[in-house]
């Protein structure tokens, strides 16, 4: 089974003012999906803070990492630059594709800056903080997963050209 | 009112050589929106040039500055480059839907480089510099911009998660 | 005519392991759609082979440089990155466009990072490594490709604003 890490981002939850249901809801989709969850993480919209818990996550062993939160424009929204501070590549399809698929049930859709990342073997991708948008995007890229992280892991064999 | 700023990016126009209409276009479609416009200022297809005109509207109070032409990709076109030295963060999510939006009616979409970002509070939206491109790729974000500059403020109350 | 060049991105073809077959199914389609192909060549997965096989071409005179393979998330899928070494100016709508028409044919097309862009007055566009991907995803933009190429020259007089 593949290890995987949620992270949620949010001022509130990590200052125990507000309950996260964004992570737990995540983690049951990957649980469902097969995947071996490590944790929940609950930590504040810091770069710093979000940059070190993926690091953890990954240094552990997760090859999957799951944000939720802090992917929109406010001021106090960070996750995607924190997630580019410690990975490889950028994976622009997965953006794309959330935006898409979100822009058939909210207008605002526009305003996610979720994205994915590579960190060496490792996949991140950042959802939206809502409970919803947080399950609705990662239901549009779930089947993405197992091909991508195969990938990533770079033990496939090559089919090219 | 929000107070906005049009810019318009052209060498014919920053020369007297051509009437600027985008801008005024741009102008009129901002005011019907509830927006109080500044002005339209016309500038050289040059980075420092444009950098500056946007650092002008923000420092003097706008909180959207909307750019016209410049966003293809001639040799002189350099609108993105001149929004993306003075703001913070690219928003990918317009540039996106301006492009899908456009693609249904031109096959030519593609190579407009248009796109937004923030610079602190201020939103930045880069249009085409053809009246109807700019305004078309302003009706197919238009409705994001209220939401937007309401994130961008910092003021929202946080509702994550 | 415009000169034309096809570079294919395989370690298994550099070696002579595999024949490569995308390579002269870009040509193909290419040389029936006008462009005078100067040659095929075939270089490792490597950054720096890839980034001077783009400057040798576009040295030599090719307006078009057409890469075919290591555009995914593997490991040793570095075709993006060597392009953005060499080039000037990414143009998204490229990416975006060749993402969403592959999408209709399979899912997986968001694990693609080709994309455009522009070195001087050439354009470099990646293309997935397997024939079928490299010869619809050259199909899906090369309707693009004449206008981007005369943008891209300067010669055309401007019709802005």
């Amino acid at each position: 089974m593949v290890r995987a890490q949620v992270i949620t981002c949010s001022d509130a939850a990590s200052r125990g003012e507000r309950q996260d249901r964004s992570g737990p809801a995540v983690r049951e989709v990957l649980e469902r999906a097969g995947y071996e969850v490590d944790g929940v993480m609950v930590v504040a919209d810091e770069v710093d803070a979000i940059a070190t818990a993926i690091e953890e996550a990954t240094g552990g062993g997760a090859r999957l990492v799951i944000t939720t939160g802090g992917t929109g424009i406010a001021p106090r929204d960070v996750t995607p630059e924190a997630t580019l501070r410690v990975c490889d590549r950028v994976i622009p399809g997965f953006g794309e594709l959330m935006r898409a698929r979100s822009l058939e049930k909210t207008q605002m859709a526009p305003l996610s800056r979720a994205q994915a990342a590579s960190r060496g073997a490792a996949l991140i991708v950042n959802l939206p903080g809502s409970v919803t948008g947080a399950v609705e995007n990662l239901a549009s890229i779930l089947h993405l997963l197992p091909h991508a992280l195969e990938l990533l892991s770079g033990t496939r064999i090559e089919r090219h050209p």
